[in-house]
């Protein structure tokens, strides 16, 4: 054991420990508050289930729902579902950020996510440092966008302004935090090819889906620091830029000319949406085409990317897209032969490849449990039940528009997911990280963010 | 280097080469014995594509058909489809064997197979020795169950002997071999409320698809001698056990009502079909219910047990259960938090872990190819496309009935699957761990055989 143990901790586990109770605590408030009166518009309680559903939806930023949004909740309503999200995003880019700074502070190895002197503990002045770059960095992204958002809104779609502010700001908080909540029964679809509109969200999605760390790293070097790229900002931006190529270019080509989707629409339609359609699975939600009526082939190829999901430590969900990279990195070096795992010139340590498989695996666990649960107690295909399981745990908020007829129960489960698909990547590489003890010192070793 | 490499090598991977020539060989001179016109009951060729998926599906013991056995092939073809399959078993179950032994060997860890003293080399007389054990094995297996389907073929169903003989041997070679081709349009359905066929099948399913080191460690405990378990047969019997308990529980409880399934039979009914199809996914094959009336659910599960499939150098398929139950102990001791895999007393090496997750993962992604392509070029739906990939690669043969309908270019994606399936994890892991140089020696370290 070191002498000198993170000050933040209290025990091992116990960061990750916080992080649920204080995920758990907002979610009940949040229910408490949707189960209100005056949450609805029509003035009578939604009951438990769908505010205990939409309020974990809302902090576990996913953005399934069991009813409309526009519709069902009063203004207040949906001013708690706004603030849901905004705490949510917070939250998890905050808690996950000083998770990832905890470990590699524990493992004596480097993560820049504060300017302070590398100690092997964690101070308050650092964690308030955090907290607040995280904060300036959401707010300074939501209010760009919600501008942008609003000034179409208003010019091109008539709105009074200030009914534009309040959608502008709640789309690009929405967007941002990957939340995939829309003040519209059709998601996005009516603004399907209006650039204006999807290329100023597209960008939210991306830049919340990267991660703070990342976003803080870039950040350095536009203000003219030019240090060495860590390994985690170099998987991430290159595994993130290839699967969203891999998904622009796999929806759109699929979806083509099918009449129900991208068929009728002209080119620079086709590519605005089957680009918004390769973006959003990672993980933000929104849909601006009907994605029920997408080919089965566009719904295995957003099953694949939602369970991935986005980088760590931002608002994104999944499994995380260094968690996938690792695994392709150690399938690559075994086929190779290579006993130790070399990635960009580091090497992965043996218990990083451990974590990343845990992680995936009990991911796939949670999926292939939830579908067959889903698939007993439910009529519903196979395609539509496990892209609605996905989309859970990858906390995206995509639908084949089943959710609400899903049964009470069902639903429950998927609160779960939610939860466990919210927390779980992160936490359970956080607790398996802080755990290990021995390591033995060969070649230069770097550690990206698990989960 | 090591002074003494085995003698059968000729080089680094140079085995699992001569495995996949010896296949591809088998599996071409099938096609070109199913493709003459006298292979066929009505004297035309059957063509090139037809010729091929049946001789790739019965080399490969899977069982998928684009004919009907009975009634497409003539007597002769009927002929060559059961020589390629007992080819193909004997084939998979000697060089896996043998695969195994090598690995084995160069690695100095202990693997009962043969009686000889254990040196770092695989000698000729060695290799005759597990040729010979295993078709003593294979024939007598297969006599004894050729023998009560005979008898019961011939007693109850009124089959003159000639015909009781042939179908007998037929049905007992395909079941010990897990190769699931049937004489019978509907497979097993016929026969499904009769015990006498079903359960000596199940039998022999079971036998063929423990693997020859596992057989071979009961035969010399029957025998009287009783050294201890290897940790293979341990991990073997004890995960084959677990997931067929599980498989027929879970498909009789599901199908218990399903008025097109298990619903109008009696108890005994009920719970004989059930543990058929609870057996069958592992990977035999059969079916004595229609498979395209089960639930989604039982699908599911189903596809779950046809991707594991059975235990190594055996006639089952999938990526085995050694691979999965490795993969399970990996995850738990990453969760209890230690730095080393234990399993009954043994330690696991990193590299052994590294291959499980290699052939689980390469699996999962041939698996999801084969299955976005699928949906590309066919209108089926996902549960239906799904079952049909796993069932090739993991050469089951299990069908809801659409391999006859997809389009050529989608049944030769299969024939690769199947070759892929029944090749694949067994050559993948024996190539991996044949390549492996250094290892430490720290604590006393059993190797079972992956894939
Ligand atoms: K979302
Ligand atoms: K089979």
């Amino acid at each position: 054991m070191r002498a000198t143990r993170p000050r933040v901790t209290a025990g091992i586990g116990s960061p990750s420990r916080l992080v649920v109770l204080g995920f758990g605590g907002a979610v009940l408030l949040g229910t408490l508050l949707l189960a209100l009166p005056v949450a609805t518009e029509n003035g009578t309680s939604a009951g438990v289930v769908t505010a205990l559903f939409t309020a974990t939806s809302a902090v576990c930023v996913t953005g399934l729902v069991v009813v409309d949004t526009a519709t069902h909740w009063s203004t207040f309503g949906e001013i708690v579902v706004l603030t849901l999200i905004q705490a949510g995003g917070l939250g998890i880019m905050t808690l996950a950020s000083l998770l990832g700074l905890l470990v590699a502070r524990r493992l004596g190895l480097r993560l820049q996510l504060t300017t302070q002197t590398e100690t092997k503990s964690l101070g308050l002045g650092e964690v308030r440092g955090v907290v607040l770059r995280v904060i300036a960095v959401s707010l300074a992204v939501e209010a760009v966008i919600a501008v942008v958002l609003t000034a179409r809104f208003a010019a091109r779609y008539d709105m009074p302004w200030g009914r534009a502010v309040y959608e502008g700001v709640f789309h690009g908080v929405s967007a941002f935090n990957n939340a995939g909540f829309a003040l519209y029964a059709d998601s996005m679809i009516r603004y399907a090819t209006d650039p204006w509109i999807t290329v100023p969200m597209m960008v939210a999605i991306t830049v919340g889906g990267l991660g703070f760390p990342v976003l803080f790293e870039i950040g350095r070097r536009l203000r003219g620091r030019l240090g060495r790229w860590t390994l985690h900002a170099r998987i991430t931006l290159f595994t993130y830029a290839a699967l969203t190529a891999f998904g622009v270019v796999a929806i759109t080509a699929i979806e083509w000319a099918n009449p129900a989707t991208l068929g009728p629409l002209g080119v620079p339609g086709k590519l605005l949406v089957g680009a918004f359609h390769g973006v959003n699975p990672r993980t933000a939600g929104f849909n601006s085409l009907d994605v029920a009526q997408m080919s089965p082939a566009s719904l295995l190829v957003t099953d694949f990317l939602m369970f991935i999901g986005g980088g760590s430590a931002g608002t994104a969900g999944g499994i995380k897209v260094t968690t996938f990279a690792l695994l392709a990195f150690v399938i690559a070096a075994e086929i190779r032969g290579e006993p130790s795992v070399h990635v960009l010139g580091r090497r992965l340590s043996a218990d990083i490849q451990r974590q990343a498989l845990t992680v995936a695996l009990l991911g796939v666990g949670a999926v292939a449990a939830s579908t067959f649960v889903l698939l007993l107690i439910t009529g519903f295909p196979l395609d539509a039940v496990l892209f609605e399981a996905i989309s859970a745990f990858g906390t995206v908020g995509l639908s084949t528009g089943i959710t609400a007829s899903i049964p009470a129960g069902g639903q429950l489960l998927l609160v779960v997911l939610m939860f466990l698909g919210r927390l779980g990547p992160i936490t359970l590489a956080a607790a398996l990280a802080l755990r290990e003890r021995a390591r033995r010192y060969e070649l230069p070793e770097e550690r990206p963010i698990v989960g």
